[in-house]
């Protein structure tokens, strides 16, 4: 009986009636349209093209809606009728990220020479200090659902320690896949959580290409790899950076939006998260720009960007900002697209101007950022020098994780003295 | 005119009307409750006891007070109206630490044989990580009231980098004085903002006694010692973890908790916070325990605990949770009285033990846990093995710092397996 009537209601479109995952009706392919029911799929089987969540999205009133989000738990399940997970969610076992601060950054502004507001949307406050715990957790849900008792993904780093410590906390085994010489405290973070963690001796590249053959081998059977069978449900959490940003703006949007790109799948659903607050009403629709960030030893996208080309051409890697060191990006023709329909660019920096992002937003706001933030940063202050961002404008940078991961970057960073517990000797220093 | 409404207020027992640490009225010496104008002083003249912040705490209907309380930012200062800072303290640049996470720990309960309500307080949700930002954000305030412009402190590393961190976004220059040796991580992390950390070559104590000198040296002048010249006001920011704790609980008290001891006096004021919290009529009175944990290779205040005595004999520090290195804690006999007053209990695991519960804790729950978090799981688990803590009802374990800054606790840590990309490779290696 409830069976049946499951059936028959608004989410009939998912054929399978024993998945509930909420307001998600089905997967629908980004090329050419063709739907799927919901399930561990993530290419069309008509023209390979990537798979994205379809939903039946909450109907009337933007204030009951918005009033009701601002009513739920201070994580992302507060979002819980936009994503694809069932609605009693914020129930289970979950390391409940999100909501992480936005914060003001005048100073910043200040250094950077911005006269408008300037925002950082710090996601190193999430439970294992980055963007991917929003990700994961909503794959998590997926991989319940979908009936997997072991967690993978292939992983720069951070990915890892995120899947690990949900693994963890949710009651599934992990097994999970990184490049053999990632800094030592991903490692040891992806590590203390107590699934497998295995090096390949490879770059990310590499890594990707061993997990998509493990996916089509027997030995990968009942595994669920949150970034490649569960990819269209794990990159929706990346929505919730756009609703959270907006909500904590005063449901408005931001003029301008400056993104790190990896595999570009987080900025793409960025983008799509605002539109859907636009569509639903619960932000007043306006022009905004979405900005890309790069590291220069691994910038396929911006140099496709600034080339005027539609398509991306694949890179070696050779970068210190290892977390965005993809060659390949999966979603870079997305990203081109969005910036270029925006009116945005994207942009890159070298390694130097990374290390010297990460200290000027550590010396102005107290905000200590993986390298993935210097870049974001970096770029940020390389725009508004060239002239393409408008520092007039309220603009959100991204940092997505945490600078105690990559200490490397900055290890020349420590002591200014070191002296003998005297007042003389603190004297001689100089420091006073 | 304004001064002169000021001085006839409620206030009028602060003297120096100036100086608006919103319900602040004073300091009282905890031991002979000789009173004192708010200002940079914390040792009695009388009986060079310590001063403790005196408060007009806000009277009238408990149900509005929670409301308003509930209404206030998700931070530290949602509680402004029972700590030493001005009304408008939300309004003012700070890293704004607070209202961390209470995991609802059902595998560490399991893991631990917990069969009542068990619960992490995880401060390795705060901006630097660990509580200390709690502390710091209170002693800024303090610093600003009094006109310093250097910020400073003796550090075991977690508040080096929390002060230097403040100290940038809240606009001050930062010097900080930490032991010589300390793990990697934090060495860096309280470099990277850009202030001056001076290594000393000594043990805590030696750093300890270093500030003490310089604070009556002409050098010192101008210096807000975070810990030292502001401790007392420094000091009520750990009462918000016990706000926080009951407020998350549903405005109840725990039934125990369990606090990790460096100086004792994060313990000391998580006590006066519940008393607070009980006086003000927030919580309905009731019987609570407080249990202190310390590391073996440091534990005067266990070891006098368990030989019943009044006094705490100094110790010569020999941990690897240095951030609980204090081997003359300056609270030490507040805490004795507190633990044998509610029917607690002080114990002490040893280093083993330590890496154990970080493994536990991060195995279960998926928190990675500094050492400290370490001593008071690993204490946890002794004392319901020893029947000294009821497993039975609620308790509240803190974990007070964040496992990325003490990497070499589990360095052992590593990879499974590191292979070739290939299946035949992975096959051999036996984790499918």
């Amino acid at each position: 009986m409830a069976a049946q009537t499951v059936a028959t209601s608004a989410n009939a479109s998912a054929a399978d009636a024993s998945v509930d995952l909420g307001p998600a009706t089905g997967l629908s392919c980004r090329e050419c349209g063709t739907r799927f029911e919901l399930g561990p799929i993530f290419a069309c089987v008509e023209c390979f093209g990537p798979l994205e969540v379809a939903y039946e999205l909450p109907a009337g009133d933007p204030e009951a809606l918005r009033a009701a989000i601002e009513a739920g738990p201070n994580n992302i399940w507060r979002y819980a009728p936009l994503l694809p997970v069932p609605a009693d969610v914020a129930s289970k076992p979950s390391l409940n990220p999100g909501f992480t601060k936005l914060v003001d950054a005048q100073n910043l502004a200040k250094e950077l020479g911005v006269t408008g507001k300037l925002y950082v949307k710090d996601d190193s406050g999430n439970p294992t200090h980055s963007f991917k715990d929003r990700v994961v957790a909503i794959a998590v849900e997926a991989a319940r659902a979908f009936g997997y008792t072991t967690l993978s993904c292939s992983s720069t780093g951070n990915l890892a320690g995120a899947v690990g410590a949900a693994a963890a906390r949710a009651g599934f085994r992990s097994c999970v896949f990184i490049p053999h010489d990632l800094e030592q405290g991903k490692v040891v973070m992806a590590g203390v959580y107590g699934g497998d963690l295995v090096g390949i001796e490879g770059n990310y590249d590499d890594v990707n290409r061993f997990c998509s053959e493990l996916i089509g081998d027997p030995l990968g059977e009942g595994w669920g790899f949150v970034n490649v069978n569960l990819r269209p449900y794990y990159g929706e959490g990346s929505k919730t950076l756009a609703y959270e940003i907006c909500e904590q703006l005063g449901w408005q949007l931001p003029d301008q939006l400056v993104i790190p790109i990896a595999s570009g799948s987080q900025l793409t659903k960025i983008d799509k998260g605002l539109q859907e607050l636009i569509k639903l009403g619960l932000v007043e629709d306006k022009p905004y720009k979405i900005f890309g960030a790069q590291a220069e030893g691994c910038s396929p996208v911006s140099t496709a960007f600034k080339a005027g080309h539609d398509v991306v051409r694949p890179q070696k890697p050779n970068t210190i900002a290892k977390s965005l060191a993809i060659g390949n990006p999966a979603d870079g023709p997305y990203v081109l697209d969005i910036a270029r329909r925006t009116g945005g660019f994207v942009e890159d920096v070298n390694d130097e101007q990374v290390v010297e992002a990460i200290r000027i937003l550590a010396q102005t706001e107290g905000i200590f950022a993986e390298t993935a933030g210097g870049v974001t940063v970096g770029v940020t202050k390389k725009l508004i020098e060239n002239g393409v961002l408008d520092p007039s404008l309220t603009t959100v940078v991204l940092n997505t994780g945490d600078g105690l991961k990559t200490l490397e970057a900055v290890s020349g960073t420590g002591q200014t003295a070191t002296i003998r517990p005297s007042l003389d000797a603190f004297r001689a220093a100089g420091l006073a």
